[in-house]
This record gives structure tokens, C-alpha cells and sequence, in this order.
């Protein structure tokens, strides 16, 4: 502890930012009386080393010799970390504002989680694993009910279950592209024709259609075959891997401040609409469903107004496509309301929400029993999703329900986005194209030296991530709090400094 | 207990199987002798209602409503169920030759998986999932390389982890292109070119090639979208969703009982090949790989000899395509070696392995180096895996090895097959086709009357699966032992005389 008191008073005697100054000049004490979620949590990071420090290095060349390290971000001390803090095996401890890519909503080692963890559900969980749509455990629907159903989306009743982001996604195209058939064919009692059932089986249409999903230029679904045709942020993410002939239409490029660009912004996304339609309309290979994130997340934090993603429901009902709407990043909480599309007021629910990362889960959400295909097994695995972590994210949303997390990250968000505001004004150069105003902590901005920016993060104490080719993406958890912010605030100061 | 004893009692009063009869008419005592891994395990089967019964009907009613139960099978009371026995909600306890749809290895609610479920690294592996490419934990290098690298396949000493079988596949698959336009390039210093790099955004070739993987009739590697494109089982599976155009081989047809056979199904197996070295040479979309299963399993057990696979790693070497055998079905220890290839004798090991079912976890082994694609971030996704789950299968490696499990496959699965064999003679018309001869338990036959075989066969007390359009699949777990072949052996013969 004496050495966290000793970084703590380095950082405030080199602080020169006037934003947070009331904040960073009382005393520890004073802080603490902010109710910290964590009490046990650092008052501030931790930076002992260089980092990769020694210890770093050499684990590190241990693992590179069975596992591709080349992404390696640090080595990191799971039982050492805590609530937004992150340790790593040299001994500094970083304020996280990246938390696992965005997918670690209520701090390392949190005290409900381990009592979920220790639980003997989650015993049986973990060594009775069950193939879920054969032979789920009784209390399936109990689980299903109090947990990742409890948050559903408004409008969106039912769940498919899956693995992660990827499959989520690629699970939500197959229900599109059986619904979109069926209605073909005349309802769910059709039968498939000899034909279909003989051309599928050699992938070729009518039985496998040359059907197509529409996805936004610098959009990010996931990296299998079907998702990553669907994703378009960058080129290292799809070289070499063959692809579906699928459209992709414009995503709005928005001018920053808003407010002053507010005509301009509009017809941009006007722009993209009527892109959106007219494909839907001349593509080649028919479109069954669009798909969008609510904010571009890998693809450079691309933000769309509601009246964007409005036009978006209408043009799909119109065209009767499915409207699916990929929820991977931006749902949870981050964006201070639970899901992101719920900033939007839309008159009819998407047609489909994907979840994972916050959700230590994944799967997909809808409302329309008819997108359940017309016969078993035709949207099926083994495991179809984990319950164990299906337990863990009903722990999660305990704790946001106990700790009003969605509500802290909407104020907290507005807190941090003021600081960053002025910040900008003061470093207009390093700092530009602030967005994410009113969503919470789900913030970037643009910087020209943007990778040195993130390198040199950690040096001062933060571990931070980016986004596209030049953002800077804050995915904070949902317990980050404003001393948390005063802290981030003066870290970037710092950083700026010394670029 | 008392229940259990009737039951057995009523069982065995009813048998008329000369097979196993010496076991049979052994007492409860008796047979306990023969040191069951599950000294708590019941010792017989319990049906108490007709299956469903009444609390089961009435749990899916409810499940109905929010999840699709039309593929359910049974709701399961996984607190009840013990080793190879599975109970559910009314009461009913069956012997599990199924066992999760071959993916339960060592029992439900094994002791030792229990210890290595309530440890402290289970709990911190649950509630700080890490980003595994970025911020793996400390002890990831420990973790892998006493758990799932200690049965890494012959020769492949390196892992990519992933969620389950589909993207195990998927990330292989994935490899295996990137691998092919590398050394098409040159090497992995070549850079992309312009072209490459602008036509890649747009899903088209050069940057996305129109490359392809091979794989054969009958086949199952999984259902998205890369995956169910060299899945070739059945057209339920594969309806409607969109198909890359990729070359399928056949897969030989083998004729039983294989001694009567052996050349004419040697000339099926060169037929087979031949077919694959055609494609590999002429197929218009190029072969990057060619992707086999030991034993195709969902096909319908379709089995081959060990020449036959000798020869698809002579054809890829010569063609220079990379060879992924998927053991997502047939590895761990289930045909009675660790991993079905290990059957083959190959001279040098497959390029790929592909895991996961009774692993737990999933992901493939590699060991030549250049399999690393040549960038970070090629190869990559926010979870790569899930450590608790690679803690889980470290636990069922242990387990494997205290028990010998393996071992103890290959000859339960003998003493088995030489019972099937004998009520192959006596009911030729309902046991067709037997096969999986020296193959552990992985064994099968077909049957005129196999969904009604499958339907009869709860209300005898076991729970069997089946594969294709023909085959009865036995699936049983590693724990597997010759009082329980004793039982399912006078289990089927019931079902027989009921057909």
C-alpha cells in the first residue's frame, strides 16, 4: 500500500490538468468517500517496471513456443487484478479502460461473481455440460428466465443461445435466410422441393440460395466465413479468406461537434439510406436481412443518429428484410442504457439483437415466433451455448441491477465526456472528433499519433484500446466511476504531453 | 434403492439374452466386483414413467415458450445423474450410451472434475474471462501445456484455441487458406498488394480468393457458414443458407463384415481416392485442404481403412494441400486410442487436428510453424477459447490417466463388439452392418426400423443416439465398462424383440 500511496501522490504532484482539479486535490480519503463500488481497489494505478517488464518478457517467450503471442497485449495477473484494475506479472497494476475488448462489465475478481462462480449450480454446470437443445437441465427455463431473458431487449421474448460474438451473428443470418425462403415458399407447412433437397446437398441453389446479408462499410460482425463477410473494418481481418458476393452499403460519416453540423449529418445519412434501399432493391444476390452495430466499434467508433438507424427499421419492413441489429459490443450497459438501440425509440423492435462480450455469453434475441425455423434441427449444435456461463451473466446482471450500473455508466459517461470536452479544446490537435456524447463511457476520439498514444498509456498508468485506423476507444466497465474519470482524464493530459 | 432393485430384478427376470448371462445372473454383489469407477453409480436402470413423463411434459411446456424444444430430447436432473447414468425429472434413470451427443467423457458429476470445478483457479477463470490473444493470464503457458498440449497428436505441438467444433474447424480452415496464398506469394515477408488489399474490402478475389476446401459425401464438420459448406450429412442441415462452391469427394462405401470383403473394399477405397486426386487437380475453385473425419459420425458411421487415410496424406503431400483431420466426434479416447488417427500409422503427421466435444474445449493442433499466419491479428477473436473450459478438459486428462481409461475403452469396446457381433447372428435383420471393430465403443450398426429402435429404447432404461438415416450410434462415455456393455447388450435385444 505505501507504494500505490506513492504513485497516487507522483501522479497528482505532476498533474497540470485543470478539469479534475477538485477532484485530484483532496485527499485519499476524501476520494474514498466517493463509495467506491470496490473498496479494496487501488486509489490509483501502479507502474513499476517498464512494461513488458522482466517477468513480462520471459513468460511470454515461455508461451510463444505453443501459442501465437504476436497480439499479446500483457501477461496478466488474474488473482492480483481488481475491480477496474488490471495487474500484470511484473507487479503494475493499470487503471483498465479497454477490459478484455470491451467485455468485462463489472470488475476483475468482483465479490458476486465468485460467490456465483462458487456456487454448486455452477459446479453442475461445469462437469455435467449439456448438449442444450437435446437434453437441457430442468431448470433451463428457470435460468433462461431470471437471467439473459430477464434483459431482453424490449419486443424480443426468445433466445437462441451460441458461443460467442461470431456465431451469435453467423446463427441470426441462418434464421434470416430460412425465414426469407419460407416466406418464398408460401409459409412454414411448404415442403422443400426434390430439387432443393438435391442442390443443397452440392451447395448449390435452390437449395442453397445465393442469398445475401447487408452490412455497413468499417463494420465488424466476427471473423468466421459467414460473419466475416459481413465485416468490412480491415483488410488484415479478411485477406485470403474466401467470401459471399454480399452488398455493403455506406455508413454516415459524421462531422464532430454534432451540433454544429447538424444539416450536413443529416443529409449523409439520408445518403446512406437511399444507398441502403437501393441495394436492397438491385443487388444481385437478394438481401434477407441488413445488419448494424449501433455504434461501429472496431471499424473506428462510427456513430449514427437514431433517425439513421429509424430510416433503417422502416426501409427493412418496407422491403419486408429483416432488421438485425449486433449488439456484441455495444450492449450491457456501456452505453448508458442497457441496449444500445434502446437510445433509438423505435416504433417496432429489431427483428433480431445478437449479444456476447459483456454478456459472457452469446446468442440472439427475437420476438417473432416465426423465426423459428419451421422444423427441429435446422438451427442446431451440440452445445448451443454454456450454462455455466449463462450463470455468470445472471450474476452480472444481479450486480448491475443491485448497483444501478447502466444508470452509473450514463453518469459517469456524461462526467468523462465534459472532461474530454475541455481537453479538447485545450489540445484541439490530439484530440478531435470527440464522440459518444450521451452513450455513457462508450467514447473515442481521433488523434493523429495514435498508436504511440496507446503505447504510452500504459507508462502513465492506463491500459487503453483503439479502434479503426486512428480512435481512441474507452470501453471502461460499468463500474468506472468519476474518480476513475479523474484519473483517465489526467492520464490522457499527461499522455499528450509527451507526444 | 429399493426402487433400483426391483428394477433390476424385473430387467434380468425378463432377459432372455444368452450373451451376457453369465454377468446377468451375478448378484448386485457380484457385479460390484467387477470395481466400478462409480462406486455411487445405480446398477441397472430405473423407468418409472413412460418417457416423457408427466414433470417433463410439463417443464418443456414451459421451456417452450422463451427457447425451441422441438430437438428435446429429455430435461435433465444433472444433480441426479451419476457417471454413466442420466436421470430426469420424473424420476426415470437411464444408462447413457449418448452421452451428450458423444460429448461427456468421464461421467456426470465425476469427483475429480467436482475438485477441479470448486478450485480457486476455476473460480478466477470464470469471473475474469480474458481477451486470450491480448491479456492471457500468467499461467496460460502452464495451463495448455499440462493440460490440452500434454495430448497434443503426434508431431503438432502447437494449439489455436477456440469455442467449439464449428470454428475449430472454421480457424483451421481459415489457416489453410492463409497458408496456400502465402506460398503462392512467396513466402510470409511478401506483402499484400494494392489489389489485394482494396479487393478484400469488397469480398472479392484476389484479395478474397475463390479458394476451396474439400471435403466428402456424408460428412458433418459443423453449421455455419464455412463449416456447414463442407458438411455433406444431411439436407436439414443445410437448407436455405447460402453455400460456398466447394468440392465434395466420396466416401467409401464399405461392405460388412470387412474379412469378407477386403478387396472389393480395397477397390472402393482407391475409387475414393482416385476421386480426391482428381478434384484436388481439377476443381475449379483450387484446393487448399482436404478435411476428413476418422470415422464420419453424424454421416452415419461410415468408416475406412487405415490405407485409405494413408493415402488422403500421400495425396495432400503430393498435391501440397494441407491435410485437417477433424476429431471433433472421434478424439479423446473413444475408439480406444487418444485420437482415432493414431489408428492410421501415418508416416508423418496431418497438417491439422481439429477437437472438441469430449475435450470440452475445442480448438486445432498444428506443429509446422508456418501455420502461424505470417501477421497478428490474422488469426484472432476477443475470448480464442475459454479458459475454464481448458481447465475442465486438464481435469478429464487426469482423470483419463488414473483410470486408463483409454485402455479401458479399447477392451470394453472389444468385449462389446464381440456381443454385437453374436446378436448380429441371432437377429440379422436387425442388427446390419456392424461396425467399429477395434475401435473402442465408437461402434454402430444399421437397422430397417432405427427411429422406432431409438424411441423404444428409454423405455428399456437407456438413452442410445443414432447417426444418418440408418445407423444406431453408440456413443458411451470413457468410464464405460463391461457391466454396462452387459447391460445395454440385454437392453438392445429387448428393443429388438419389441420391434
Amino acid at each position: 500500500m505505501a507504494s500505490l500511496a506513492r504513485s497516487t501522490l507522483r501522479l497528482r504532484a505532476t498533474s497540470r490538468f485543470p478539469v479534475a482539479a477538485r477532484t485530484l486535490t483532496t485527499s485519499p480519503h476524501l476520494r474514498a468517500a466517493a463509495k467506491p463500488y470496490f473498496p479494496d481497489e487501488p486509489s490509483a494505478p501502479k507502474v513499476v517496471t517498464t512494461i513488458p517488464g522482466p517477468k513480462n518478457k520471459a513468460a511470454t517467450a515461455e508461451l510463444d513456443k505453443v501459442f501465437d503471442v504476436r497480439s499479446l497485449n500483457m501477461l496478466t495477473d488474474y488473482t492480483k487484478s481488481i475491480g477496474n484494475y488490471i495487474a500484470d506479472l511484473d507487479g503494475n497494476v493499470l487503471l483498465d479502460v479497454y477490459a478484455q475488448i470491451a467485455s468485462i462489465p463489472v470488475g476483475y475478481n468482483n465479490p458476486h461473481l465468485r460467490q456465483v462462480a462458487s456456487s454448486p449450480e455452477m459446479v453442475t454446470a461445469l462437469i455435467n455440460r449439456p448438449a442444450l437443445g437435446n437434453f437441457p437441465s430442468a431448470d433451463w427455463a428457470h435460468v433462461l428466465n431470471t437471467g439473459l431473458l430477464k434483459v431482453a431487449p424490449k419486443g424480443l421474448n426468445q433466445v437462441f443461445t451460441a458461443m460467442a460474438g461470431s456465431d451469435a451473428n453467423e446463427t441470426a443470418y441462418k434464421a434470416a435466410f430460412m425465414y426469407y425462403r419460407q416466406q418464398q415458399r408460401g409459409g412454414p407447412q411448404a415442403e422443400f422441393t426434390a430439387e432443393e433437397l438435391e442442390t443443397t446437398m452440392n451447395n448449390q441453389a435452390p437449395g442453397s440460395p445465393q442469398l445475401s446479408i447487408l452490412s455497413f462499410k468499417s463494420a465488424f460482425h466476427g471473423r468466421l466465413f459467414g460473419s466475416l463477410s459481413t465485416t468490412r473494418s480491415k483488410a488484415i481481418h479478411k485477406m485470403d479468406i474466401p467470401a459471399f458476393d454480399w452488398p455493403q452499403a455506406p455508413f454516415p460519416s459524421l462531422k464532430y461537434p454534432l451540433e454544429e453540423h447538424a444539416q450536413e449529418n443529416a443529409q449523409e445519412e439520408q445518403r446512406c439510406l437511399q444507398e441502403v434501399e437501393r441495394l436492397i432493391k438491385e443487388f444481385h444476390n437478394p438481401v434477407a436481412a441488413v445488419v448494424v452495430e449501433p455504434i461501429q466499434s472496431e471499424g473506428g467508433d462510427n456513430h449514427a443518429s437514431p433517425a439513421f438507424f429509424q430510416g433503417l427499421r422502416d426501409i427493412t419492413k418496407r422491403n419486408n428484410v429483416l432488421f438485425i441489429v449486433d449488439e456484441v459490443q455495444t450492449g450491457v450497459g456501456a452505453t448508458g442504457k442497457f441496449w444500445a438501440h434502446d437510445h433509438w425509440n423505435l416504433q417496432t423492435p429489431p427483428d433480431i439483437v445478437t449479444f456476447s462480450k459483456k454478456a459472457q455469453t452469446a446468442g440472439y434475441y427475437y420476438g417473432n415466433p416465426a423465426l423459428r425455423p419451421n422444423k427441429p434441427y435446422r438451427q442446431f449444435n451440440t452445445w448451443m451455448g454454456d450454462p455455466a456461463r449463462a450463470l455468470i451473466f445472471r450474476g452480472i446482471i444481479e450486480e448491475i441491477e443491485r448497483l444501478n450500473l447502466v444508470e452509473n455508466t450514463a453518469a459517469t459517461g456524461d462526467y468523462l465526456f465534459a472532461g474530454l470536452e475541455r481537453l479538447a479544446k485545450q489540445y484541439p490537435e490530439h484530440l478531435q472528433n470527440l464522440r459518444g456524447k450521451g452513450q455513457g463511457t462508450f467514447i473515442a476520439w481521433d488523434t493523429p499519433k495514435r498508436d504511440e498514444f496507446l503505447a504510452k498509456a500504459k507508462g502513465v498508468g492506463v491500459n487503453i484500446g483503439g479502434s479503426g485506423v486512428s480512435a481512441v476507444r474507452l470501453r471502461p466497465m460499468l463500474i468506472f466511476q468519476k474518480h476513475h474519470a479523474d484519473i483517465l482524464l489526467e492520464s490522457v493530459e499527461k499522455i499528450i504531453k509527451q507526444l
